[in-house]
């Protein structure tokens, strides 16, 4: 048994939460409030049977892959307050940082 | 020393950090969020003594279990939303997820 | 890899994220709720490879480190409710329990 703890983005734990779900794996999603470091995470554990272990994190890497966005953004000209303008910048979003623990004893009641 | 991580019932966590108080046990309890996958679920996290793990895991499943309540609920008859009757049904409440993690290294400030 | 699990106390969480950030940490922050046990905690998770492990921990003890706090109480005279005086006391604060735990497998995606 293995304990999977990711801690993702949390625009992408809905979608990731659906996917383990459909494939038969059970989640629990912990609220990180992440203070100014990590604003916007979630931590999600996933308990799962040793040679399932390889499938949650596929699942995890796929939902949760850092990719890049095109965002509108606003940018002032000439430093004119009045000359705001939008244009396109690429962005970062999503990513997880996956941990795997040895379970030394699972139990359930 | 031995980290157990337990994944419970909201309903059950104020009963369940009392009876670990009463044996001397620290708790902390995290706020799950849940997602759809696991509302109204608690995550609890008790650091404990290699001897004392089996004291931790029953009480966790001593106060947690998984046991039939039965609720009234309300039904309609024939299709009419005018006659809704209230009747009861058994419905499973409680239930926990241990795991339980080797801790490499144990330390207080 | 190690992951660092610490329950420290609300009001140092800022500023062990701040110590853990300038020495190159990546930290999440965990709501905990804490119940009646543990009010006022916050459980930090920090992912660090082996090497470093001791320096984190030092990090979580100097900056969170249990240590006394003069604070204005009120204490009724003679049982008079009119009667409160304020007085000093001594209160411990701050504190914290650190968890290393190994890593069996760490991916980023
Ligand atoms: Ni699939
Ligand atoms: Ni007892
Ligand atoms: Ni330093």
């Amino acid at each position: 048994m293995k304990l999977v703890v990711a801690v993702i983005q949390d625009k992408d734990s809905g979608k990731l939460l659906e996917a383990l779900v459909e494939h038969n794996f059970k989640a629990t999603k912990l609220a990180s409030t992440g203070g100014f470091l990590k604003s916007g995470n979630t931590t999600v554990l996933v308990g799962v049977e040793d040679d399932k272990t390889q499938q949650v994190v596929s699942i995890i890497k796929k939902v949760c892959k850092a990719r890049e966005k095109t965002v509108t953004t606003m940018s002032p000209i000439g430093g004119a307050v009045e000359s705001y303008v939008p244009y396109p910048v690429e962005v970062v979003i999503g990513g997880a940082t996956i941990f795997v623990l040895d379970v030394a004893q699972f139990e359930k009641a």
